[in-house]
Formats: structure tokens, sequence, C-alpha cells
């Protein structure tokens, strides 16, 4: 058993953390650190652990000597700027790191002060590996630090991969993501618009031209494409708790003018054949998010507007799940040589 | 005092306009019509009516000649094909009316015939005005038989007609429309898709390639553009009873390239100054459709993406109320030289 | 017209002042006041408030002299404490206060020490009218200071009342008050249980015997009854933004041993016979809290449950409208001798 | 490996079975059945079970030896005449039937035939044994024919047994249950009541005096106590999917009079300390139908009104694990002499 430890564990990808390792057959969870609630027995903090083997375990506070003791992995689920600092401590002592922040996410240094500010350790930024199995798996096998995804990240960069990869989407019109959230997105953090009178029943577009995944997006984008790719990308807040819906347009290229939706279905699914997390439906079909609810899956449906000359892609994650805690676990199981869908066997949570 | 009749009473549309006509200084309802709940009291059937004057009216079975006898005008809430036989014998009798379906929307037959089939009255498809005083306010003085507009188009056409008539949106690269709406848009007859359980905490694109609202956006994209508008519309489903956001993504014309955010919201507040119900939200905002429930409002939000090089409009409705019952009475204050306000001063109901 | 300021604008209460203000015929308002956003236009804070004639409107700091040179009567949403001390200084300017903050509900000195801590305007407590006009109509009448009722307190009150006025309720056996609440009655202010991630889907009680509305209820039951009332009230978390259910729970006295549903149903509906707010739904019909929403109406539906001999009263009302502010306007209304109702007649918005 | 059968998969608790099923080690599903979606494959129907894997097991039309020959269980998720037809069928060809319809459930066949009309297998009626583990363990093991108990009923019954075993519960006051539920309850079957524009966004009581579940709850809470239980169960739809809330209120016995919160909690801790589902909270904490979400686990809280003098319970399980299917394979694996926690470990989902 691999020991592992959750740091930041009070917010929800800490949470959703627990829930996976509690069902993974190769990790043993033996520290948790939270400031907020460090001395409060897990299930203290969130009731629904109680019912885990892990439940009286105690909330700590951070001391990278006494976690390097306990655990040879240690998720960090902290706010940018620290996520860096305190993987920088936890490396030194010979641990793994898989971190859920930004911060070791976007290679480029410049496009990391634009978005971020001033980076706390760019000495690690570059030897970081992006945790996306589906794209980086052979960088991933026993890497020492994982950057996990962000979740707009996954959803968009998943869903338009094989437009790129496939040579379908014309790059002068770029890719076009509307991208639809769950308010859980926007973690526990209290803020007038996270609150149910605020965010129910209701939905807008909000960051429309700086949000913080959109470097990112265009890095793995660029890294798929093998050549910068225009990107607009626009995301919503829906009134649900979790998924992630990115509904991707493009123009096709020549190769790609005669594909009707059957045929772009069929080449989309030849691209995930093998992937077990990616899981492609049928012409006609189309994905909405409590399909994959609680899960580690990512499920894609594609049309063609022959109308309009325009390529459609949905792709639908639990952004929970795939686009973090359940990601991290997966890249994870890559690093430590697992069978990469160790843990990960939750079947969605329908309805 | 204008005497209405609201027919399909027992659909939200009928029952929104019922609330409406309410409140309205210069309509008095003297008719309902139901066929699945005739005999019963409008309290009855709903029971949040029971606090306006109208609790009591009774709901009948559908007679032209009666209604002919007790009323001027009439609403029609009914499935298209219904709808356009009851309007040819409401208007032989000298009725005015104003049809929420889809039958008298289309100008043309062929699109017509695509969307719904054979048209059950082609003699008055041609005659009708389509309701949007916003784009057809003189055609609408006076009018015998007015077409209310589909929800998905008064969104999407309101956001993007200042981009087409200013010429700042590229055509060949055309409108990108991607809507989302409440679940009430479905109606109120039951079905699998609309059950809570179903669309609940869940969001799903759906009729990707077919919706029925496409050709109408088409049409009056056309109508504004002078010229056909390559369009791409898909609608989608978000757990939230009312509302519906637009949002709409063109490529600038040389003219609109150096536009920025407060350039182009200035553009779009001018195009819309003299409007009673579109508001225009400052640089920087963008709606949310809790902004306008249960009012006759259109709120819209811009901005630019200098990166990619793309305008994005934002326009929010309520669906049942700008996107369809109030927008009816709207387009029948026209009708009528009313003040075109009249008995729509809801203001929002937020949160 | 009655020149009305609205002291605490930023929060819901405040708010949806502004909205029923914006539609009332007697009322002006001429000042709005909240510290947190003193400077910006009331749009700007609240954009579903431009469609108002009041968006425009400036929030200011409080100033007591310059609100009582520009309005006649205050309305204070402020938290508890501040209320007392801000509305000691508008009443020695001469204003009239309409207080919705519980500084002034509670008759007993004691009640409110042990649930509120030492009360900032003691002389002033008892001077206050409680404002309730079904309760408390006479007292209203040219009041100086009123205490806007609690939204529990109102579901509950209007719910039981007939019960113990007609004699029907077993005093020993006493109320038992089972409430479920929408998660605006929690406020604008920012706090985890309130985020829609966790108040969503899901539902439970809190502060089963420690909730403040309680002496509140007592004290009204008790004013009612003429006799101390033994009485449970338990409120629940509902995921809605608007509503509160009160389900009450009595035993028949000897008097009403024999009522079947259809008997209560008719004591309770004469004993509401003359109020313009409250109605009673017909045997076999109970009321939702989507019936009454936006709306200032108390919705009530009875039972009796023979085989275990027990009556059922369900009352419902939109917290921040029959709850808060709607009931602190129709109050205002009784005090100034204008119709009970001006102002206050929106429809239920439903669905 | 048991090879099981599910009759009426294409209901939510059929799905909720097939999602169970997939993790349970020793457990193999081998045929499902459902008359409206024959002949398509599960993934088709239930796309989320495309992930399990069964996604491509043909659901087939109803044959009472088919499946005999290829399973050894069948469950029943079927409505209320059509089980007990199905199950007579099945329990004659050898196989076991664990039945989660009303059809077996009742002792009585007078209260059978008061709520639900005339018993289609009369003889098999009182051969069933009651599937709630907790209260029927013994006789559950290796019965033919299991009832699996409603999902008020379990709520409610886990909530109240401790306070009628412990002789807390004064028997002439009896159990109040002010019972909550998500819409799942009500199934996929479209009505009006459950769609989403309808059953959000509100509460409210129904069928507050003819509940089917009430006999079931009477019945069981008079095995607990040995003697009939005066009870009240006014059950509420609320707007959430899943959940189950058990608000349960009770005058305290002379025995129980002095029992504050604490001592209360102790004593339901004690009373379920052995039970692997059945968790209690520390004094001061009240359960949320989310802290259950998805799993088996019912989760109870208690808390004493000294000043009313009343003892308060409130009890909460996911409706469609707990209250239906999860309990269906709890019985089962007693059945069978499996660990009686197989397959059932799912975390709750949380938020």
């Amino acid at each position: 058993m691999v020991r592992v430890a959750v740091v930041g564990v009070t917010g929800y990808t800490g949470a959703e953390l627990v829930r996976l390792i509690a069902g993974h057959p190769g990790l043993e969870l033996t520290a948790v650190v939270g400031r907020s609630e460090a001395g409060k027995p897990l299930a203290a903090v969130y009731p629904h652990l109680a019912t885990t083997r892990y439940g009286a375990l105690v909330v700590q506070a951070f001391d990278a000597a006494a976690l390097a003791a306990s655990a040879d992995v240690a998720f960090l689920g902290l706010p940018h700027g620290a996520a860096a600092e305190h993987a920088a401590q936890l490396l030194e002592r010979g641990m793994r790191v898989v971190d859920l922040s930004a911060d070791f996410r976007l290679r480029s240094e410049e496009d990391f002060r634009a978005f971020y500010g001033e980076h706390h350790a760019p000495s690690l930024q570059k030897s970081a590996v992006y945790g996306m199995p589906e794209l980086h798996r052979n960088e991933l096998r026993d890497a020492r630090l994982v950057a996990a995804p962000g979740c707009y990240v996954t959803a968009t960069v998943l869903g338009a991969a094989p437009l790129l990869a496939l040579g379908l989407a014309d790059l002068r019109a770029g890719i076009l993501a509307d991208c639809k959230s769950g308010v859980s997105g926007a973690g526990r953090t209290p803020s007038v618009g996270s609150l149910f009178a605020e965010a129910g029943e209701g939905m807008s577009p909000y960051k429309v031209d700086a949000h913080r995944h959109r470097p990112e997006i265009e890095q793995e984008l660029r890294h798929v494409a093998g050549a910068p790719v225009r990107l607009t990308f626009v995301p919503h807040l829906v009134p649900m708790t979790r998924g992630i819906l990115a509904t991707i347009y493009a123009d096709p290229t020549d190769a790609a003018r005669d594909l009707d939706t059957a045929g772009l279905v069929e080449r989309i699914a030849a691209h995930y054949e093998n992937e077990p997390f990616v899981r492609v439906l049928p012409p006609g079909q189309l994905p909405s998010t409590t399909m994959v609810r609680g899960s580690n899956f990512c499920l894609i449906g594609a049309a063609v507007d022959r109308r309009a000359g325009r390529l459609i892609v949905a792709s639908v994650i639990d952004n929970l799940v795939k686009g973090a805690s359940g990601q991290a676990v997966q890249a994870l199981n890559v690093v430590l040589g697992l069978p990469e869908t160790a843990g990960l066997g939750q079947v969605p949570l329908y309805p």
C-alpha cells in the first residue's frame, strides 16, 4: 500500500480525494491537513466521511517533516501560490506531489505571471508533468511532481483534441468553447455569487475574457495541434452542484467538409478507443452532466451542422472527479504503475 | 376596456397571460378556454390565480361563436396546427388573434413544411405580422393576426440584431448562438425529459441540428441584415424553471476590428436607446437570467475577446414573459394603440 | 405621496422593499442607505432594479438628519442591535420607523435578553407595535414604530391562530410547528451553509431548540389564545430560494373532536373571511410555496387525521414578501390610513 | 457468484440496482427485464450504465422460464399488483424473489385491501419476510420471498424505533412523523406534479391522511413497541432528487422525562451500536440528506426540547438506496449469508 496524505482536506477537492482513496485498493490515507479545522476528526468536518474508515483521522496543521515521515505521496488541494510553497517543501523531503492548484500547470512563465502574478517556485514549474493521462501518459510514469489539470480545461481539451489531432478543425476559425460549470467549481469559501439564492434558478456568463483556465486550454490545444490555436472560451455558471459541459464549435477543414454526424462520431470514437475513462455516445445522442456525476468518466457526443458548416462536440465531466480529484488519482495511478482505473470504478449516480 | 379571451389557458403561457392581464389597465379578461379542464374555475386549475379577480372565471370548451360574442381579441396558447385552425375560425368572426404558437411565424411555406409539416391555414400564413415590436413595430399597428415570437428567437435576435444592423458582424463567419433555456420552455405536458429528477442538477444540449426555432431565427436575422446569415444555433436545457440566455458569437467586420468592450457596449446601447424593454448593462457586467425573472425585459451585456478577435453578446429574457406571454401583450398594446408598456410594469423578482 | 427611505438596501429585504415601493401608488422612494455600497447607484448593486424608476438613486451612508429631511418614513433592514440604534435616532427626528429586524418584536425584555442579549433601546421596546395587521390592525393605526414580524412567525401564527382563537386546539398538547424555509431567509451575507453546493439538493433541520423566532411565536400564540401555549418549533432548510411552509399539528379539544376536514376548513375560512391577504384552500387541496411566490398572500390548507385524532394545518408565504417586506408595506398602509392592499397587488409568479 | 435478474429495470430503482450489482463481489447480473424498452441495450436506456460491464446487456420482455434458467434471484421493481403476479411465477420456478413493490409488505390483508385493493397472491402475502435487516435480520436468513420496505417507512421506523424499543416515547401521545421526500420517490413515469417547473423551487405537503406508507409504518412501529402506536404521518415533496428526511416527534415517558439531548443521543447510539448502516451524530449535530446521498446509510440526530417537553429525532436516508435498492441488496446479502455490507461500500457523494 502506498501511503498518501491530503493537504487542504477541508475544501471540496480534499473531501473528494478522501472519498476516492477510501475505495482505492492500493492507497492508504495516513494524514489529512487543513489549517482551519486542525484538531477535529474528519467526521466532524464532513459528516458524510464518518461512513468511511477514515472518519476518526484527525486533521493536522501543516508540518512538512511529519508528513514526509507518515506518507509517500501528498495531494495538495490548496490555493495557488500556497501550493507551490508547500510542494517545494515536500518534494525536498522526498515525497511525490500531486498538486490540484494551478501553480504548476502552465509551461510559460509569462502566461503564469499574466494570470496569477509572480510564481513562488519557478524552478519547479518546468519540471512538473501535466496530469492528463490521455495527453501525457508517458511523461507521467514515475513523475515526482504532477500538476492536475483544471476542470474547464479537462472538459474542453478532451472534447476538442480529436478535432485537432485528426485535422478536422480549421485552425484559422479556431476553437470556440462555450462552457458551463456547476457551482461547486467555485469552492467552499463563501462568496455572494455562490449563494443558493444567487446562483440558483438562473444562469449567466462570467469572466468572458479573463478566466484563468484560458492559457491552460490554449497550451494543451497547442500541444495537440502542434500549432497555436485561436481560442474563444466563455465560462458560465449553472444552477447545479457538480458537472461541466463544454460545447465546442469548429469550422471543418477541407478534409472534414463531407463528414456527417455518423462519420464525425466514428472518428472521435476511434480516437478514444483505448481510453478507459472517455466514452463516446452513438450518433443522435448528446451527453448530460448527470450521466457522469460522481464518476471519473468523460462522456462525449458530436454532431455536424451541415446547413451552417460547423462541427459541434459536447463533452461532460464531473468537475470534482475527472475535473479534479479523480483525475489526480488517475494520474497518480500512472505515476505509480498501478492499474490506471484502480479506485476509480464508481458508477455515475443517476438520477 | 378591450375584452380579451385566452384560449389554451391550462398551459404555462396561458396562466402567464392571465397574470399579466390581471394587472393590465386596458384589458378585461372575459373568457378562458381549455379543453382538459373545462368546467372548473381558474382557481381550481391554478391556485395562485385565486388571488386575482379572475379566480372564479370558469374554463370553457372552445366555441368560436361564443368567444366572438364575449371578446374582441383572442390569445391562442395552443399546439401548432391546432392554433391555425382555431385562428381561422376566430378571424372569420371578426376577432383579432394573437397566436403564441409557431403556426404563423414563418414567412416561407417551405420552411414551415420542413420543420412542422403541412400548414393548416396557408392563406393566413402570409398575412400574419411577426409580433416582435423591436423589429416590426409599424407593421403591428392595427394588425388582425399577430404571430408572437418563439422564446429562443427573441433572446437570440435581440442580442444579435445590433451586430448585424450596425455592420459589426462578418456575415461569412456568421452568428453562432449557444442558447440555454429553463425547463418551463418545454411546457406543462408531462415528459420524462422535463421531470425534476431528470432535468435537475444537470445540463445538456439537445436538438443540435433540428430545433424548430432555427428557421425563425434565420428569418429574422436575414430581416435585420438584409441578407442571409449563416447561423449555428445549439439549444441547451438548464436546471431552472424560467429564463433563456443566448450567448452569441461573431467575428468582427473590418469596421469593428478596433472596437473594445466599452465601444461595443456603447454601440449596442445606442441602438436600443428608445426601446422600453431592452436594457444594456455597462461594460464589465454580464446579465443573469435572474435579473429579468417575471418581467418583460431583455437585458444585454457584451464584450470583445481581443486575443481571439471575437464579439460576444449575452442576452437574457424570461422565456414565459418576453419570450411568450409578455411579448404577446406588448404586441397587442401596439396593435391597439395603447401605451406599449401598459400592464407590463412588473419588476423582476430577484432573488 | 408619502416619502420613504430604505435603510439597509443592500440586503434582500431592502431590495424587495424597493421592488414593492416602485409599484406603490402612495409611496415615493427618496433615499436608500447601505454602508457597504455607498456611492453606487441602485442599478449597480442590483441590476434588476435598473428596470424601475429608482435605478439611478445613489446609495448613501447613514445620516439621520439628512434622512429626516428627505423622507417621512424609514424602513430598516438592518441586523438586530444596529436597528434599535438607528431607529432611536430617526424617531427622535420625527420620522416613523418600520423595523424589519427583531429588535422591537418581543414584549418581554427577559426573552429578548435570553435570545439576543442586551437591548440597545429598551425604552422603545414596549412602545413598538407588532406589525401583523391580521392580529394587531387597530394598534397599528398611526403608530410611530412598527416591528415587522419574523418570517417563520408569520407563517406559523397565521396557520395556528384559528385553531387557538376558535378553541379547536387542546392547549396541553399544544402546537407543534414543523417549519420549512427557503435559503434566502438566511440573507445575503455569505456563509458556508447558504452556499448552493451545501444547501442545494438536500434538506436538514437546524437550531432545533434555540431558534430566535421561538419566543416571538410563543408571544403571538399566547396573544391569540389568551394563555401560554406549549410550542415545539423545528425549522428546516429547504433547497428553494423563497418560501416558508409551516406544517402545524394540534390535538383537538372536545369541541373539535367531531370535525372532519371539510368542517375544519370551513371554520378556518370563516375566521379569515375578511382578510385581504389570507386565502384558504378548499378541502382536499394543500398549499405549495410556489402558489404565493413573489406575492403578499398567505395560503392555508387543512385536514383532520381522524385515525390518529389530530388537526393539521399547512400555511405558506413568500418569506421575503408576507414574511418581511410585503408585510412591512401592508403594516405601513394601515399606519398611514391607505388602503391596506395598496402596492401589494402582485400576482404570484407561477411556475 | 449468485446470478441475479432485475425485472423492471427501466425505473429508477431498477437502474439503481444495476449500479449496485455492478460493484458487488458476490452477485452477477445475468438478465434485465423491462417491457417498454425491450430489445435495447441497457446503455441506450441509461447512458450512465455504459460505464459498467453491463452496458451491452439487452433488455428483455418478461419470460418466467427464461429468467429461471438464467438467474437464481430476481429483484422486482414493478408497480404493485404486477409485482405479486410476477413473483408468484418466479417463486414457482424455484427462484428467490426480492420485491421492491408494496405487494408483500403488509401482514394484514385488510390493510392491504384498504390501501391497494384486492391482493393478487394472498397466499404468498403472509410468507414474505419484511426486508429491513435492522428489525428482521433473523427471519431473513434463507428467505424465499423478501418484501423490501418503503422509503418513508425506512426513514421513519429507523428514527422512531429506539424511542419505542427503549420505552422513551409515551404511546398515548404517539409518534408524529413529518416526512420530506425528494422527487425521485415519485418514479420515472411522467406526471405534472413531478415536472421540474412544478416541483422545483417550492415545497408542499400531500396525501396528508391517505399515503400508502402509513399502514406499513404503523405495522413496523407496532412490531417494535409491542403495542399499537398512534401515528400521524405527513409526507412532503421537496425540490431535491434524492433523499428522505423524517422529523419525528414524541412525548417523553416518565422514564425519559429527565433526559437531555446528550442523554437521548447516547441511548440511540447504543441502540444502533452494531448496525453497519445506521450512524448516530453527536449531540448538537443534525443530519442533512446530502450526508447520505448515493449510499446505503441512515444517519440519525436527536435533541430534547426541554421547554416544551418533547423528544425530536431526525433520520435521513437516500430514498433510492437505503430506501429501496440498497436495502434490497442488504436484505439479499442476509438471505444468502453473504457479508451484510457486500457491495454497499459507496461513500456518500457530497456535495
